[in-house]
């Protein structure tokens, strides 16, 4: 029987578990390692109490952003960005980045120049080094890549599978701007919606995500049990915290924060700009209801915001893991899936 | 005055150096790094007496390689080799790597594992951890993206800035084996070099080149001032290694190794193929004359060889770095230059 499969067949997730199934298992779990693939990023141990948290990202022109749609500094510190939040996740503090680009050649100087004064900035401010890369040819649009490196000294780190029954589900910000801001960037430039005066606000989200770096720090600190980053849209996220943690989840839509600029520039579409949309690079986490004053109080002194939107529950039989409960307390139906890049959802 | 220049006008290292002077000072010099944009690689040093080597390369088709020329099991290999390469050219130990795959779809996910198998059986054997990565969409061929991370416990490494007047220059192994290898994969299969006996020799040289990892680690340990991995070929490489150390050379060409295989297949070409060929990932290398016979001894109990090539001398005033001596002692004229992807020379 030969395996005539191809990567759309099984998709991104499916693929990704296959190909680690191919690896030999002592190079999956060598020396000092915690964790593998499957989590936000890996955690690697060099010697006794020093934990380096390492991530890769790309941006991929035409499938990640359009060159019409964002200014060159805005993409570099996007790139940078999506891949801090995945270090800020599991609470550790980025401090390195290599950066590679693949290019056509055609590209302007000057335009590359701004790229990475967008990333340098975003690097400056959150005391990070860009420590080099390498350039390549790409023969069709541009290639942003990068990996991130973090520690955390002597503390473990958030993963995606501490959640257990009875914490809360919490999550940083509100949801759903960076999807509208990208539906806004999609509208005619005459649309009344585009011209209202807090489109530049969700445009912004979706063009510079801030990455949750002190918020991340301080539930680890706090005792969340489980972290992400949201980047495939909550009830796309949220089954990977469940499937790691073994464990389901009621969810309060009248809880979901979602920010006004959304519900009133998108009257019939902000819930589910906020339960399906990507990208807001919020911090979605689990944590005892013991210590949600303590993470609220921590949250605001980070200069963010924490929202609790649903419960851990205990996993039953039934095939859908997340219950969603409408304002009105009656339960809805979930339209559950990570977006996966090659359509198999 | 506005900038018109494209990245064809400057080329790979001229962008490289306009990238680095767009970042903040901060953002390419913050805690703990040693070693920025330049080297093979970044030096981190997360705490004391502990340093994490990190390296990034990427491998696109149709630029670095061909589907039809090669088995995904060597290309597996193969992209974890040439990063791994880099951290060897340190004189550090590999420990880590992150794979970013980018597809389009269509590819068989047997291939996929495949890639895999050869990745992992190189990580196994180096006793290295394939860490996760990520999968992206990419819409014109295969882009196999890797970042490494290796370590060095309280101990310098090797950089391209050490090399000091009257210390030998020396490489592992043979040069020009690889280049060798991609002239007959690009022959005729009819053509009688192509069924040599010693034509697949060369051909895995290519396809499958070893990391010297620890060639590295003895060079380091004995006391070499400066190493780099030969990518690029010898008159590509070496001139990185002379501007960071602010010195020149004599290479005496009857001197550099030379496997017969390539002399015999390429009887008019292998000189050409040994200096200017890229990609036989050999340590070139720099290293006092009073340390060469424990770098010899070091080497052969690493199961490998050094050969001395020439020397390095003080920087005189004219335009080239390098002066050649045939095998009569007569210099010849040195066609200096690194491959450049964009075609700048």
């Amino acid at each position: 029987m030969t395996d005539d499969r191809r990567v759309r067949d099984v998709g991104e997730f499916g693929l990704i578990e296959l190909l680690a199934a191919s690896l030999p298992a002592e190079a999956q779990d060598a020396t000092g390692l915690r964790l593998g693939i499957g989590d936000d990023a890996a955690v690697w141990q060099p010697s006794p109490g020093e934990y380096v948290v390492v991530t890769t990202d790309s941006l991929v022109e035409d499938v990640h952003f359009r060159r019409d749609w964002t200014d060159w500094e805005s993409l570099g510190h996007k790139t940078l960005a999506v891949n801090v939040s995945d270090i800020a996740a599991m609470g550790a503090i980025p401090k390195l980045a290599v950066v590679s680009l693949g290019l056509d050649g055609e590209e302007l100087v000057s335009d590359l120049e701004s790229l990475y004064r967008g990333l340098g900035g975003l690097a400056r401010r959150l005391g990070m080094t860009i420590a080099g890369g390498d350039v390549v040819l790409a023969s069709n649009g541009l290639v942003l890549h990068v990996t991130a490196l973090g520690e955390t000294h002597g503390r473990r780190t958030l993963t995606r599978s501490g959640a257990k029954a009875g914490d809360l589900i919490g999550v940083t910000g509100t949801l759903g701007a960076s999807a509208a801001g990208l539906r806004l960037l999609g509208l005619d430039p005459d649309d009344p919606r585009r011209r209202a005066a807090t489109a530049n606000q969700l445009i912004e989200a979706h063009l510079r995500p801030e990455p949750r770096v002190a918020l991340g720090a301080a539930l680890l600190e706090e005792g969340a049990t489980a972290a992400m980053d949201l980047s495939d849209g909550l009830l796309g996220d949220l089954p990977k915290i469940l499937a790691s943690s073994g464990v389901a989840a009621r969810l309060h839509e009248g809880d979901i924060p979602v920010a006004a600029a959304v519900r009133a520039l998108f009257p019939d579409a902000w819930v589910d700009l906020a339960l399906l949309g990507g990208e807001d690079y919020e911090l979605l986490f689990t944590a005892p209801r013991a210590a949600w004053d303590a993470i609220e109080v921590a949250a605001e002194k980070a200069g963010g915001t924490v929202a609790a939107i649903g419960e851990v529950v205990a996993r039953g039989s039934d095939a859908s893991s997340i219950e969603l409960l409408s304002r009105d307390g009656r339960p809805r139906t979930v339209p559950v899936g990570a977006y996966d890049h090659f359509g198999v959802g």
